[in-house]
């Protein structure tokens, strides 16, 4: 069965913890496909929660995370990291091994941590995930049903997570139109260090750098689309981003060193004028792109393929 | 007069040495508006020439730079920066206070000084220029006659240049659709290092990064779109951007520097664990970026009114 059928996947009743973009767009994704009957959002802010209700997402707003946990199947962690403990807390009266908890979050060793902490046993009930998944702008007001829609999403098991949890949670965003790719919690943090997090940050620095200088109001005017393009990322959300650089401190350091020594090492070729040098380098790194564009190309094609042979079996089906 | 209107620019022969992506884009650019009745090509490759002739970017081949200059009123100097210090001894012999001589490199400082070293006097018919546009791909078959609309081009007159020969390449770029941006020679150097040149580097170091880590495959898979925007110019010509590094090799180490020191900075705040320190550097840059847009937003604007006010009054000739 190919990885974007919809399994019929099916939750009777879904708790989401924090309803702003993530939270939001998979409570629109499971009730725009008729996957979920109730859907309990919670949240520090009640506008926001009312609002979540009025366009969709979800169909009661609880106050009480023990209460929602009671009647909860699933339950999905999509608050900020900081509320992640007294959360769990919270849970862990009313957690039993028929329900499972899983989260969204873009760093997964501080949460696999705090669920065992505070879980304890019950923590393999707990199946760490990341959906790689964003918009520039955040809350609940820019989610959408089809966020997801050919777009990875990381699942942390370890060997304690239980097999049964680790599929329901796998299931739920294949069903939404997710790629899911397992990982470990370690490899998972490094590799994100790479693609995501050490990107955002050289953004956010070239930006500062570029509006802190001397020649600022030229360097404006004459900002052209390779400028816009690389600093798109330096447009996020900066408290998350704060938070992330926290919560991965260690891969996040290593990786700042290691670009540092990159760029060093270009720096001294330029100053050497070593051009053989910086023309292979600069060479290898258009390639490894272009490797990268192929591997998306080959992804949405296959996406495209997928829903065609999709269509084509309901139409099998219709025409009997 | 707006400078986006054609101010009624032509040029009976213009003379391009190197008809590649942005030697020829100029030259469709000029023959698609009518603004030129020949252009002479020239170039190392008989074989790209021919091409250019077939795509009607050019009208004649030349293998002669000294023939081409003698019939040519204006000369653009669009090969890579290796062959100038020879085209510009040929040009030398046929030159006069006719013609006007100008250029479309990245970096000003080297071809203004080799054009003082070679021409002499006749230098102040020399208008360096700098039209900021380009695509993935390079060479005369991704010419394209719209390349330059909206973009910007920057002219670094000194106090040398005739002030006709400058108003000629000026309007020749604001015929074509460009907005002409007057600079001098180092502070275009030290602008486009910012806005250009550093972030082309930047991007190469985090592929060449990406692609040598022991998690690579895995990256590979779990590189997303925030990757992607932030890499695009790692896509860029290594033999071009090699050059560049050469060129402005000054400039480009200063930037490398700086950069170098704000991304220490934000790695200390991360060791220290300096949230508000990191959050305020974050959202300054967010702001920052946000002001790019803006620009980018009311040039988009502007342009179209331009282009509307400027249908309007043709129209209102067509009513007469």
């Amino acid at each position: 069965m190919s990885s974007k059928e919809t399994n019929g996947f099916y939750v009777p009743v879904i708790m989401i913890a924090g309803v702003g973009l993530i939270g939001g767009s998979l409570a629109l994704a499971l009730k725009q496909r008729g996957m979920v009957n109730q859907v309990i959002g919670l949240g520090r802010s009640r506008e926001n929660l009312e609002k979540a209700k009025i366009l969709g997402a979800i169909d009661e707003i609880s106050t009480s995370v023990a209460e929602a946990t009671r009647k909860a199947d699933i339950i999905v962690l999509a608050t900020p990291v900081g509320s992640m403990a007294d959360i769990l807390e919270e849970i862990l009266p009313e957690m039993d091994r028929g329900k499972v908890i899983t989260d969204v979050g873009s760093v997964k060793h501080g949460i696999v941590e705090q669920a065992l902490d505070i879980l304890g046993p019950l923590s393999s009930r707990f199946v760490p995930a990341h959906p790689i998944a964003g918009k520039e702008h955040s809350g609940v007001t820019a989610a959408s049903d089809d966020l997801f829609q050919d777009h990875k999403v990381a699942i942390t098991p370890s060997v304690e997570t239980d097999a049964d949890a680790c599929k329901r949670i796998e299931d739920m965003w294949r069903a939404v139109g997710a790629d899911v790719v397992t990982m470990g919690v370690a490899e998972h943090d490094r590799v994100l260090a790479m693609t995501s997090h050490l990107p955002h940050i050289l953004a956010y620095a070239m930006v500062h750098l570029f509006a802190s200088g001397k020649d600022k109001e030229k360097c404006y005017e004459m900002a052209a689309g390779g400028f816009y393009d690389f600093t798109r990322i330096a447009s996020s959300d900066p408290v998350m981003w704060r938070d992330i650089c926290g919560m991965n401190k260690e891969q996040v350091l290593t990786h700042i060193e290691n670009y540092q020594e990159t760029l060093g090492r270009i720096a001294s070729m330029i100053e050497k004028g070593d051009d053989d040098k910086i023309e292979a380098l600069f060479a290898s790194a258009k390639s490894a792109r272009a490797i990268v564009t192929e591997r998306r190309k080959q992804n949405k094609d296959q996406s495209e393929a997928e829903r065609q042979s999709g269509k084509r079996r309901v139409q099998q089906l219709v025409n009997r």
